[in-house]
Parts: structure tokens; C-alpha cells; sequence
């Protein structure tokens, strides 16, 4: 293991740093909570059942996050330091899909927004910058985290570098064992990376005296992460997808979109995201539902996951844990049940049993569909959008890619198409290489 | 081995689509032979070394290349085809790198031009692409290359996807076994990738009559490309570095450089790229050396060469094949000797015995200084690069990165440094995890 010792650590700066950022870098994250025609049901604490309170946040979050979380303000201001950190990589870009488009013979014009000019090449830095700000400037000086195949991981050990937190991360044991590239990447940043279960926490040690072959997962890695931070004054955790503010913060992408498309004149008359936990789905989608709601806009978002981890077409919408072991609060979603485990796809992203409680809410009142697309087209796409556009899309981003070609091939009159490319498929070329 | 069969695989289409190219996508590539005080020596029949004819070069390369290969035209318009390609990427982003600045507590103001945003990850894909049209517009349907690290072999199997070509790339055979990321990619876009020396080729079966157990090199594998390519008369061969067409071609880094810099009011003081066969290098740099000369404007260059492998710090200037067993053109460059065999240091795209003739010639003339970094300074810096600005850079990149940060740590005045960062580390993980 490897990490920068504390002393050569720079102390955390958390003032802007006077950097020209482009004005096409959003200046407020989008909330739809403001725009939605019923409230989200709040999350329960799993005592007493009854609503969360902050206090019952504080000991993991910020309070500026904890505010998040709960808000119905529309326009939340971006942090000028938060904004002139995407501007390292925002806007992303909005690319016509031309070549893929005539591969298709389709009379549809294709988009896709395209996440993976990220540092670590997927949306998650979004939230990550957003959230390891807010713990600066709160004073705390290290964040926790679990990671499966380790893109959070990795995205939040970079945030954490750039704004001088230390960062430590439980990675499910299967995939610290197989993927080392992404826990390279993590140390690289200077993060520090355990397989979970560990020796390092109670939680870790109890799973292991049970069962020492275990080979983890990301709830055993939660109950870590969690307890590490919980346990430590100078320290809070971090989560990557399912809650308000992580959604609230990935608005960027959808909102860029839309500016993008207005420049050119282009409205999207369908929007295809992948859904995992939902934070690359809401960031996408929110923005353009929250036109659809404001200004009679008519734009279609279809949700797609994957068919061996269907939470929204098969799951029930219901009060869940997001853990396995039911120590975090409980919250109103699609769910497959904290128990299931999702079969060993490829897509890690999408391999969590449950969809963001904003995401199910939208589902549920009929602002957005779902499909679920086999793990086999997935890929099948993901090919044909690399050797037609060039990018090799991440496994996750291929759901998408598959739902919109599918969409596309039956189109008979020209409309316009909007794929959420949520991250490349670099560190997944033995997946691509397992399917060929 | 997998690849796209013929007769799936469409035919090759060169024609532009009519897709807006943003203007800030360069218009012509820019040729430094127009402006040098002195010509480039010409390169050499290996055999009655005389200069080499058009003829000579007829059955590997298509005349539009030749052409190039030999023109002292100053501006080379970029067909619309291929700015509709670089569109897909470009341009590449030029950032102030201000958490940079304030670690290293300089005075400077940090610049780096990132070409990480392509597909493959580097900025191999600028004369990819354009080397794949012109062969397609003169009837040619496979291209063949050879390949180390990947990085190349990736690149042109991603343009001949684009472009409806087929590829064949023979890789060095201790990066095939140990590297499989980048065949994996190179199959992903539906090229084939052999391992070289191979039994498809006489090259190849000579070698491995007589050494069965060799590792290959990049000399066997060009052999084994170029005669793959003359013995198939739908077939012509690619080169990624070295010759003038191919710097050429990368001229949009330093053209869309100075354009940038142009917009926020900025000039260049001195510009770091790292030097291997000195693609990246010209194309960073000859545009401004070019300004320099016809302007008086005094933007210093300096090439920045791994210690293993230093051409232009420690070699002779001469003329020298550039390949092993001395069946390529003889080149007037800066070279180690075509038996130095550079050790096995992480940065595989600098291994190379020789320097591009038009860098060892602008060198020559003054037009640039070159420093040579150790292995482990250059790791440093790119760890240092990482934890400040996000990107870890590649391994090759890290030698500028090294270059300008020594430069920054020592500069008492206000002063403007670009860096060229030509590609991102995420494939070379594992060489960062063995510095940490």
C-alpha cells in the first residue's frame, strides 16, 4: 500500500484560485426535486423508521451535503473552487454520431455526451470534486469510501488529491484481486486501498471470522468504509451514486447537453441513459425533465439497465436498505432486495440492487421508461459504436449505446437522439476481448 | 485472433458527411520544411544511396503521402474528411495548470496541451486518421504496421475502422504477451494483431529458424509489415513516427496550440515535449519554431529524451536506417545506431535508436536544445502532475512533464511554459505501481 504520508500532504485549500473558468461550464446544479408534481419519500432511519434528521447524517456528511440532500431549491450554486475544477475537464463534449448514423441507415440524427474526458474517464469525478469540497471546507482532512470495480474509488482518491484530503478506500476483495489497474490508479493519486473484508475495522474482522474465503462485496465494503469514518473525527464518508446530492451534483451533464443542443438548435425528442444506481441516469436525464415539467418540452428518457440486475422492470418500488447488512437508512426505491447478488457482469456500475430513490420516484410517476437490455447486445452495440465513432464505450455506457441503436435501426422519420456515454471502456478491454 | 470479415466489413468511404467542423479545428497542417533556413537532407536508397524517388516509395505508400513526404509547401489543406475525423476529438484542450503552479511554488504560468482526449488515449490518432484516408481515396483496403507497446497498432486500427479499411499489425512479441491491453483494443475496433516475429511472413520465419525464443523487436516487426504490405497489392504499409508526412500531420497540436494562446493574450516562452521518434515532438513544436521564423518571435523548444535512450543528447548525426536489419531508407538523423537496443524502460513509445530527420535537422540547426531525463524523475513529475492537475499522464509524457517542472522550480520571473502531454497513462498503470 502506498500513499502520500500526512506531513508532505498539503493542508486543505478550498478557495478559488482566480482561474478564467468558460461560460459554458453550468454556474448552478439542477434540482428536479423543485420541479417534481409530488415530494420524493424521504429516507427512514432503520431504528425508528421515522424520517431522517441531519443530526442523523452528521457523524458521515457535511452539513452543506446534508442540505443537499433534502432540498427543493431548483438552482443550487456551483462552488466557483468546485467550477474551476471541472474546468480540468467541462464541458464534456456533445458529438454528432454521424458514421454511426449511417451505419444504421437510420433517418434519426444521433448525440452523445461523452463523460470519459474525465481524468479517470467517467462522470463519477463529477460528484466526487463537489463532495471532497464541501469535507474541506468543513474541516475534515480524510475521506472513506467503498469501491467495487473502483472507478468511485479512483475518482474520489483524485478529488481528494486536488483538494488536499487523504483518502481511504475498501475495495470489494473479487475485484482488488482481478482489476488492479484501478487500485494502481487510486495509489497513483496518492489513496490508500484495502480489500474488504479487512483486519482494519470490527465489521471487516467479525465478516472474516465467519467466513475468511469470502470474496466481498460492496455492502461488506460499505459497513467498512462507513465504520472507518464514523469512528474517526477528522474524517467522513463518501458515496458515488443513489442519494439526492450525488444526482444534484451529476446534473451537469444533462444540463451541458441541453445548452449544447440549444446552441445548435437541436431539441432531444429521446434521451437513452445506463442505470446503475442512478447517478449517471439522473444527472443525464434530470435536466430535461425538468423541461419537460416547466416548459411543455416533450423529450422521452428511457432508462437502461441490465437485464441480469433489473431493479426498475422487475423490482419493487418499496423501502429498502442500501446495504446488505441493513445498518444504512431506508430508503423508497426499485428494488431487487438488499439480498440479491447480481450475477458477475461485466457492467460492475450496474451491478447494485437497488435505483436511486429520485430516479424511481421520476420512474414511478411516469416521466421516464425503462428496458432492460441483455449483457451480449450490450456489447454487440458497444462494438459497433467503436468502429463507426471511434470510442471504445465503458460496459456500463453500452446499455445505453444499445437502447438508442435498437431505437434508432426502427426509426422511420427523422428525430433526435441523445446517448448518455457515461465513461470509456479503457480498463474493460478483457470484457470486450471475453465477448469477441 | 478476431477481426471483421471481408465481406461484413463495408467498403471504404471517403467522402466528407457535411458535419459543421468547429473553426477552431485547423484548416491546413503545417510544414516546417517551408521555413527552414537550410533543407532537410533527403533520405537515401539503402541500396544505390542515391535519393529516394517517388517510385521507390510507390508500392508502401500512397503518392498523396509521397508527395508530402518530400513537400516544401508551407500550408497542406486538411481534406474535409479527416477535419470531420479530428472533429470527433479535437480540438484538444490547452489548460493553465494553476494547482500545479502553486505546489511547485513558481512564478511561471503552466500550460499543458493534452491529447489524452483521443480514443486511444494519445495523439497518435492525428495522422492515423489521415494516413488511413489517403490510402483509401487511392483504392487501397488494408493497411499493415507494426506495433510495440500498442499505442500506434491501436491507433491505426481505429482509423481504418472509421474509414472502412482493414488493418494488420504485427507487435513486438514481449509486448504481446505481457501488454494484452492494447491487442485487445486493436481486435475491439476489428484489427488483426500478430505476435512478430510470426510464421505468416518469410521475415518472420527466417528470424524464428534461427532463434526460436526471441522477444521480437521493433525492427523484426517492420520487416514482417513491410513485406506483408509489398507482397499484397491491396495493401500499402503505415508508419506512425518518424517520417515528415507523419509530423506533418501532427502539426494541429502546435497549430491549435498557438491559436489558443493567441485567444487569452499568451506567448509562449518555451515549449517541453518529450522526443522518441519525434511525432508529438515536431507537431507540438514546429509550429511555433515556424513562427519563430517568420515572425522573430522566440519560443525555445527543448526536446526532452529518456536517459535510456538518448538520440539526440548522446547520438551521432548521420545517416542511419530505421530498422534492424537495414532494409528501410537511410535517414539523416540523430541515432544511437540501428543495433542500440534501448533497455526496457516504461515510456515504450520513446525507444526508438533515431530521431525523426526533421527534429534531428531543426536541432541541428539550433532551432531547439534536447535534455536527457531519468526514468525515475520523470515518474516523479508525473506523479506530482497527477496529484495536481488529475491527469496521470503516460509514461512518455511524464519527460516534458520532468522538463517543465525543474524549469518551473528554477524560474525567479513571471514566464509562460506549455507542455505537451501527448497521451494519458491509464494503460501504463502498472509502471506507476512498480515506481510507488
Amino acid at each position: 500500500m502506498t500513499t502520500t504520508p500526512d506531513d508532505v500532504r498539503p493542508a486543505p485549500r478550498t478557495e478559488p484560485l482566480g482561474v478564467t473558468v468558460p461560460s459554458t461550464v453550468p454556474t448552478h446544479w439542477y434540482n428536479l426535486a423543485a420541479d417534481l408534481p409530488e415530494p420524493c419519500p424521504p429516507a427512514l432511519h432503520p431504528g425508528t423508521r421515522e424520517p431522517l434528521t441531519p443530526d442523523d447524517l452528521a457523524p458521515l456528511f457535511p452539513m452543506a451535503l446534508i442540505a443537499q440532500e433534502v432540498s427543493t431549491e431548483r438552482w443550487v450554486e456551483i462552488p466557483q473552487t468546485v467550477r474551476e475544477l471541472y474546468a480540468l475537464w467541462r464541458p464534456s463534449p456533445l458529438v454528432r454520431a454521424v458514421r454511426l448514423e449511417r451505419a444504421l441507415g437510420t433517418p434519426a440524427r444521433i448525440y452523445y455526451k461523452y463523460e470519459g474526458v474525465s481524468p479517470v474517464g467517467s462522470h463519477k469525478p463529477n460528484t466526487a470534486v463537489a463532495q471532497a469540497y464541501y469535507n474541506a471546507v468543513e474541516g475534515i482532512t480524510k475521506l472513506t469510501t467503498e469501491t467495487g470495480a473502483g472507478q468511485w474509488g479512483a475518482s474520489l482518491s483524485m478529488a481528494c488529491a486536488l483538494l488536499g484530503l487523504r483518502c481511504e478506500v475498501w475495495q470489494v476483495r473479487a475485484s482488488y484481486d482481478s482489476k488492479p489497474y484501478r487500485r494502481m490508479q487510486m495509489e497513483t493519486y496518492g489513496g490508500v486501498c484495502h480489500s474488504s473484508p479487512s483486519e482494519l475495522t470490527a465489521a471487516g474482522r467479525a465478516i472474516l471470522a465467519s467466513d475468511p474465503e469470502t470474496t466481498g462485496s460492496l455492502g461488506m465494503a460499505i459497513s467498512e468504509a462507513v465504520e472507518a469514518a464514523a469512528t474517526d473525527p477528522a474524517a467522513h464518508y463518501a458515496l458515488g451514486s443513489v442519494l439526492n446530492h450525488v444526482l444534484l451534483h451529476q446534473s451537469v451533464i444533462g444540463q451541458e447537453a441541453l445548452a449544447q443542443l440549444d446552441e445548435i438548435g437541436e431539441g432531444a425528442d429521446v434521451v437513452f441513459g445506463c442505470a446503475g444506481g442512478g447517478s449517471n441516469l439522473g444527472g443525464l436525464a434530470f435536466p430535461f425533465l425538468g423541461r419537460n415539467l416547466r416548459e411543455g418540452t416533450t423529450t422521452r428518457v428511457v432508462a437502461c439497465e441490465p437485464a441480469a440486475c433489473p431493479s426498475m422492470t422487475q423490482g419493487e418500488y418499496r423501502y429498502d436498505f442500501g446495504d446488505v447488512a441493513g445498518l444504512t437508512p431506508l430508503l423508497k426505491m426499485h428494488t431487487l432486495g438488499k439480498d440479491f447478488v447480481p450475477p458477475p457482469i461485466h457492467a460492475g456500475g450496474l451491478r447494485y440492487h437497488g435505483m436511486a430513490p429520485m430516479v424511481s420516484h421520476a420512474y414511478e410517476l411516469g416521466l421516464m421508461s425503462a428496458i432492460a437490455v441483455e449483457q451480449g447486445d450490450a456489447f454487440a452495440a458497444g462494438i459497433e459504436f467503436a468502429r463507426a465513432e471511434g470510442i471504445i464505450p465503458a460496459p456500463e455506457s453500452t446499455h445505453a449505446v444499445a437502447g438508442a441503436i435498437a431505437h434508432a435501426r426502427a426509426a422511420t422519420e427523422p428525430e433526435t437522439i441523445v446517448i448518455g456515454l457515461s465513461g470509456n471502456g479503457i480498463l474493460d478491454l478483457p470484457a470486450y476481448h471475453q465477448y469477441l
